[in-house]
């Protein structure tokens, strides 16, 4: 399954169209062309319509989000619902700051999203309306473990079934759900949350991998998440003594590059609930 | 004379003003410290004209166009056409929406263009008025090829003649060009297109060039643009097992940065039509 | 006094907003991860209040300044007044236009900063109100050497006084002083000007630095500055033939991320006057 959804990435190149922020956007290009896609990005108003008709697929993501980018971001959502394409929302820092929470709400409610991508906090702000995000990383007290599992995938579940979207919470253990299956992922290592912008690489290449296979987006999804924890596993083999994160992010990249459908199925921990 | 057009980067370590995309622009500035100049990025239309004034050249790049940045361009381009410095155009996108398109024609109409750096597709939108631009990379249908060279140098040479400017189409095959004379260079690797930002990079090395040497444009830009094919060889001498397109996009930088006269002369593979 | 301080960052984690540039934004939030801290970036006006409310430090940084992030830096800047929080200004620029002249002055006017740190004509333009910066990097003719060393000691500690701040003048030889105490630091390597951003990186791991310690701000800096040098010179040792300035930035990043207290201390030359 994740074979098949990695070579079509490969084989269908698709263009990526990007409203993301510019701390990782650098990286966010970067992985998508290691995943086998071909990124774009813009965020002006009056050029997003013109080119997310040239892409396979859309992916918002709020860091850094101004004023005039949400105009764009309308724009660029509403032309890629129109053309039938994927459309991804990770609402970085949604519950650290009204705008990004009262943002993120009303990209939901004008934009059919086909996948939603955040940390347990974020997602959470955006299932009740409000949050307790320490900035742009997850409150730890409620992350997901294996002692909460049950419960967050009856949360999880419950969220996608109402948006109708694929919901993607990622932490140390990930879950990926259509709001009927839920897959639980423990690929990965901790020290990838040192790296900024592992997210945004995911959403990336998430909205690549949908692109590439309309007609299985769950499995997609649940591709795109193991192959990025198995990138982080491979990666972190490669380390060696003196090299930190700034090599660490790079190693990561490089190991999407040379990911195989192979490598993937090998690497990937997941289980079907 | 690639030696020598080098040489006068490293000696006169020009300043660049660079008005360009967020997703490269880091790129763009550690390549320039690499190649010998020293870059300063500034898009602000009340901070350009002072800016630009403290540069000895001028890099205007369409990747990620904002509205507001349009005003930056022309001020700094006016401005920098006063004092006499070479102003390089990268026209990233063009063809693939209309205000990309557009911006471009504008640009080019108001101010007078050292340079016009761009993919085949972006470079026959300038000449013809519209084009069939596939994202911000090349329709591979038209690239330049052994088949088509001849055309394809008719072609460049045509569109430099009317604009009064240095063209430099880059791909598999890069041609440069004054309208007169048309260099022919075959250096590079394919692998150089799974990085974001080559071409990015090569325009702003580019402009470091024709600053540091505004008795020889021409040279100057045949030089910059095969010392960027030749980073991109040697860089890859330098990739081990495992290495992707992260690594290599560093290794890239670091050959610039290690390029001697020597290597660039040993290593440019150039032809004259 | 230096472990202690890089202690209190490693087990505080304090979080730091940033209002900086998209050049060099990336390696500076990967930097707050190596050394501890964790970044956070936000220049819209609506945003930032909410944004840094949830933070421990403030870091302004006027590198590819726009009118509209002024109105971000004031209201994050106020906030962080209100809520007792450092509040450090990186003056990029300053003297190199009168754009980022006159915004440096205005914020120094309206905002409480504890730490102003630039090069010594960034610094000179906000003692003197005008300058002659060579573009972001330093004007050579006026810095800090070992000639000089007591006439600039008594520049910075006399800015230092009338700003009521910490201020940090970096370079070949850094000064770093409250107004009574100044340390003179002779770390760091020539080839790191060589890398855009340092200075950059440097401002925000002083943030973060002065958030977990603010019993000993001074200290703090120190130990920040110190640390920024240390890693160059350990980042240099690892260097191999080929690698150049891109490589570098990397290893400078590792290097943080790898510090120890024990280096730090056995690494760090900093004299007190």
């Amino acid at each position: 399954m994740l074979k098949e959804c990695l070579d079509q990435v490969r084989k269908k190149a698709p263009v990526v169209h990007n409203i993301t922020n510019y701390v990782t956007v650098n990286d966010v290009a970067n992985v998508i062309l290691a995943c086998g896609g071909s990124p774009i990005m813009s965020d002006e108003p009056e050029d997003v319509a013109d080119i997310t008709s040239i892409c396979g697929g859309l992916n918002i993501n709020l860091g850094t989000l101004h004023k005039t980018s949400i105009e764009g971001m309308l724009k660029a959502g509403h032309r890629s619902n129109e053309l039938g394409h994927p459309v991804l929302l990770d609402p970085v820092g949604a519950g650290a700051s009204r705008f990004r929470t009262e943002t993120a709400l009303k990209l939901i409610k004008e934009i059919k999203f086909s996948v939603i991508r955040g940390n347990v906090s974020e997602i959470k702000t955006l299932a009740y309306g409000s949050g307790s995000t320490k900035g742009v990383d997850a409150d730890l007290t409620e992350a997901v473990n294996e002692r909460n599992l049950q419960q967050s995938i009856s949360f999880i579940k419950g969220f996608a079934k109402k948006k109708e979207a694929i919901v993607i919470i990622t932490g140390a253990i990930d879950l990926v759900t259509d709001g009927e299956k839920c897959y639980v992922i423990r690929n990965g290592r901790s020290e990838m949350g040192r790296i900024t912008g592992t997210g945004c690489q995911l959403s990336g290449i998430t909205t690549a991998f949908l692109a590439a296979n309309p007609k299985r987006k769950l499995e997609a999804a649940v591709a795109a998440v193991c192959m990025m924890g198995v990138a982080g596993e491979i990666a972190w083999t490669r380390m060696q003594e003196g090299d930190g994160n700034a090599t660490y992010r790079n190693r990561i990249i490089d190991a999407i590059y040379n990911m195989t459908g192979e490598k993937l199925e090998k690497g990937a921990k997941y289980e079907l609930y």
